[in-house]
């Protein structure tokens, strides 16, 4: 049988590996190929807490898709997926971030402004009538109360709801918002991490106007044992810069229980932030109340002031 | 009320027109803004035909999109819109060609590899349950007519045969067959046509590698009265790629009847084409036999042979 690998986006997340799975069974419900759900790297704290709750076996990672048909999940960007994309023959698009993408022949692309890529694949699962198992509901609603820090995120939308709504009630946890907060909080326990660790984990690279951008997530529930290590962590985040090829590097600590972040800025191109939140940075940092997410509230504004230039 | 504009693709075609219309149609019946299709040129022969056989009047043409809210249909490529389109807020996309996009936020967007935009579109319709008006019906069905030659061209799927029998019973046309027959002769009556309205008709531009291709496609059902006047044609041809910038003018006749096309291959990079096709240029033309898509038969050869080079 042709295997069609599902990959989600490099240094994956729980939507990303949430959707590769639940949309691979989804597949294998409805098409004669056999869908794999694949990572390129493994899965963080957050997704390991959901995958070891459910019970359910970690995907493969994969180092290359070269020669493959591949569907990718959670992402488009070349620059957030593996290297040898370009030499597989992407056959199919679900995605919840900006577009930047070029085919050279038709292929189903589903992209929506919502808070989850898990939320899209819930309305394909009502829409052709395919019933959800309780354990891919569990990933579904995991990879939701992620994206969307437990419908709290502005990214949230009333889709997001609706299908948090019905993927708990099938999912069978009982208490949905004290599981959704114990994911998010294990997710959040940073205290072994290292400053390597800070700048590897949720990061994502961006290409705009020609210039690399690397931004670096991460999410706690209180930010002083981060900004302990701030020091060894931007000298981490100099090193990157000096080594690679990388105009900008932020690294945005997010609370997640009081929804704002602070954020360190480096590299050459780093008055552009200021401009784009009319801030001014103190010791390459800026506080940015409300501010948590990178694709709706940074990533738009760092483009349009890129182009303001 | 907020107005979105609905628009269509430059040299805008049955499809273009009809799902530009009939999305228009749709989102006015769940949303609370004013959806408008418009066009950024007249409607050629076949359109005319389709409009005055449903009675329904001709959607507006307008010259700019500035500072508009506006959702494409039936291309997503900047060299396809209206020059100011990168000045307006696109906020959805719904397609069925090869994709080259890029946006700072995400949005809505769905292509699918099917036969015509307006059978996405039936599709959305079914999904949202909303009941389609006759004289919707026949321009969708009218759109996938055009785009699938009567489910004849090789672009046509499962899906657009599905839609197809529907509207045809929706839009009450009687014989849907002759009816579609009568529609594409009429666009292919070309007896009147100047060498310049050959080249500027139903033509598009595409950006591969760096180099300007530019695509003029004729549906004829007879190519005899068309080649009495290559020569003129290649002299407009000539002129337009001295006067503007332009790598690749190819300019493809299609049996609508036989499913042929001859096609006439002018500008530097004429070579290409011959890579492209394993063929042989004379008298700067080639015949291919089954070839009538210009999305799946000749771009995607193209980029093959570009990225070859």
């Amino acid at each position: 049988m042709t295997e069609v690998y599902v990959l989600g986006h490099n240094h994956p997340d729980t939507d990303a590996i949430g959707s590769a799975m639940s949309l691979s069974y989804l597949l294998n419900e409805i098409y004669n190929f056999k869908a794999i759900p694949v990572i390129s790297q493994k899965p963080d704290i957050e997704t390991r807490y959901v995958l070891d709750y459910f019970k359910i076996p970690t995907p493969a990672v994969v180092r290359t898709v070269a020669n493959k048909q591949i569907i990718l999940v959670d992402h488009n960007e070349i620059a957030q997926s593996l290297a040898d994309f370009k030499n597989s023959e992407v056959l199919a698009i679900i995605d919840h971030h900006k577009l930047e993408i070029e085919t050279n022949k038709p292929i189903y692309l589903l992209s929506e402004p919502v808070g989850a890529t898990a939320t899209i694949i819930y309305f394909k699962y009502k829409e052709l009538g395919i019933s959800i198992p309780a354990k891919i509901a569990g990933l579904m609603l995991s990879a939701i109360i992620s994206d969307t820090l437990l419908l709290k995120g502005p990214t949230t939308t009333e889709k997001d709801c609706v299908a948090y709504q019905d993927l708990a009630d099938i999912s069978g946890v009982a208490d949905v918002d004290r599981y959704g907060t114990e994911m998010l909080k294990a997710g959040a326990v940073i205290n072994n991490n290292t400053p390597e660790d800070f700048i590897n984990g949720d990061v994502k690279e961006y290409f705009i106007q020609g210039k690399r951008i690397r931004i670096a997530q991460v999410y706690v529930t209180d930010m002083a044992p981060v900004l302990e290590k701030i020091t060894d962590i931007k000298n981490e985040m100099n090193k990157h810069i000096s080594k690679n090829y990388c105009d900008l590097f932020m690294f945005v600590m997010t609370d997640i229980l009081k929804i704002n972040s602070m954020i360190v800025v480096l590299g050459d191109e780093r008055a552009i932030v200021e401009q784009a939140f009319s801030t001014k940075l103190a010791h390459d940092m800026c506080y940015q109340p409300g501010v948590v997410s990178r694709k709706k509230q940074i990533i738009p504004l760092l483009i349009k002031a890129f182009l303001a230039k």
